[in-house]
């Protein structure tokens, strides 16, 4: 079952310094290492596509979290999807394609874990979808909503960070569900998205508006109130979808984006869940793990019947990691962040 | 079955002006006002005692919450319990003892309601019980602490204002259920009554630490970390209480005493929610008026055997409300704060 020992050349994206915000280009290093020999159980995956996702960032810091911090001097993990090349595992045959969670590098040496798990290629329109809507993002808003949300049909349910992976699935997934959606995103051309391809009922621009201005505008759209919050942002725009919650109000708290790099943003309305009996819930992703197998054949009918549409904006060449995953921050990206690393 | 209309001379602590900050004299006007003749399924109460609570602050401003805001001119909203002297109303004869959401004056015209009931003055070792551990009180730490925060055995239970009214009977509550109980109280006399009258595995002072601090104490005494925090105050002592969360936490959001005279304390650390998969949960009594009957039996039980100890602090006469009331926030209240109206 193993391959030859071919003696090949790995190019890896290492984290050589710890970011102090914003990360830059001193914080990593692109370096060339020969791959070596496999020991029994595992195999090598030729990563072709990476997910970029805010999370990462938070791998990056020396903090205690539900995955530990990437280690100074590996390469950044990340799920990636590629084909088996070598083997040592019997359940992972060369020439099949598998999703895992491994790291920017041409190559990773695999086990079986968790996160790992064969994938049928033309089982969807793209094989990038195993990195979108069939992977961590689909997974996250799928259970994100459907499980802390717990949405029912006739709710109101707003949406921040809404053109953003995990926030373009989660409205058109609640509207799948009966709901109307209201979402918050940054410009118009985004706003404009919300509405025409995402089935948003209605779009809110935050930029250049206080949380004042901020709840005014969610209360014109939404006058009697939001029963379910579904937070991808924080900070201001957290405080003002606290201010509109209507009574038993649910804040599904599943990332914090404008925070990722800064120090925390104060929320002030948090009184707001005394007056509403409400309550506020984080999500971890890892919690559901063996509960995927019922979100993805739901997901991918969706997908292939066209109920769900999914973008991915994919940079190529893993000499592009940062500036790609920049994107995620600075929110110049158009869909699902992917790197494509196979040459 | 009516009384004669005698001429009742009824002294009326009025709301004349919304409080900027801790309420002032100002704010308030005592008068004496003739009481009217009953109309129809009207009975009269002659309140014996009035429960002065934190809740109360929130009714004297102009802000949409569970209850509306007193309006001005009208005495003060309290729970009291008292007697009925004059009767038009077959279910409240007089002579009964009843409880009831009525106000800060001697006389309260009432009509049946969800807060009101009949009470046996006989049936606790003291009546003013009826404003502590089997009023408002009881019930806020029973339904709160059981209901929301689902407390285990061998959990660790976090309390803040661990010394007031309702932290006080949420750490027996909590103890008696079989959990580990660490209380955070404001000075050392205070924190000497946790362990001695409360029974807190641990007791921690607030007063000049940052949160920082508050935090490292807290790890001290829990290294494993927290499974439920039951919040009473805000500010830095939820953020310490957030940082203290272990996975799936959960924190009950009883009341944020540190900020009802001032603007919102800014919260930081809502990050650990994700970090952790926890929730926040807010508490409003009104939620579980149906449900107090399962309540008032175990309580007074629990209280009859000496499994809960109450303290009650009674101040005396109409005319010292307001100083009364402003223990509450300087914490210079030792118990449940009950003002004794009838001279």
């Amino acid at each position: 079952m193993s391959g030859p020992a071919i003696m090949l050349q790995n190019r890896r994206f290492l984290l050589i310094r710890r970011p102090s915000g914003l990360p830059v280009a001193e914080d990593f290093e692109l370096v060339t290492e020969v791959v070596a020999p496999l020991s029994e159980g595992q195999f090598l995956v030729s990563n072709q596509y990476a997910s970029l996702d805010p999370a990462i960032r938070g791998w990056m810091d020396d903090a205690p979290s539900y995955l530990p911090p990437i280690k100074l001097g590996d390469p950044v993990r990340a799920p990636t999807i590629g084909t088996v090349i070598q083997s040592r595992h019997a359940d992972f045959p060369v020439g099949k394609w598998i999703s895992g969670m491994n790291a920017i590098e041409d190559y990773s040496v695999c086990t079986s874990s968790a996160f790992t798990r064969l994938i049928d290629p033309d089982a969807l329109p793209c094989v990038t979808n195993y990195l979108s809507v069939i992977g961590a993002k689909g997974l996250t808003a799928y259970f994100a909503l459907l499980e802390i949300g717990r949405p029912r049909a006739g709710e109101t349910v707003l949406v921040s960070g809404a053109a953003g992976a995990v926030g373009s699935l989660v409205g058109q997934i609640a509207k799948l569900k009966g709901c109307r959606t209201i979402g918050i995103a940054g410009g118009p051309g985004k706003c404009t998205r919300l509405l025409r391809d995402y089935g948003y009922d209605g779009a809110i621009d935050y930029k250049g508006k206080s949380c004042d201005e901020l709840a005014a505008a969610i209360r014109t759209l939404a006058p009697e109130g939001v029963d379910l919050v579904f937070e991808n942002v924080g900070g201001d725009i957290l405080d003002a979808g606290l201010l509109a919650l209507k009574t038993k109000g649910r804040v599904v708290l599943c990332g914090l984006i404008s925070q990722y790099n800064s120090k925390p943003r104060p929320i002030n309305n948090l009184w707001q869940l005394i007056v509403m009996g409400a309550r506020i819930e984080g999500f971890i992703l890892t919690d559901f793990v063996a509960r995927f197998g019922e979100a993805i054949p739901e997901l991918t009918s969706w997908l292939k019947s066209g109920l769900l549409r999914v973008d991915e904006h994919i940079e190529e060449g893993i000499e592009n990691a940062l500036p790609a995953f920049l994107r995620l921050f600075d929110g110049s990206n158009e869909g699902k962040m992917i790197l494509k690393i196979a040459t």
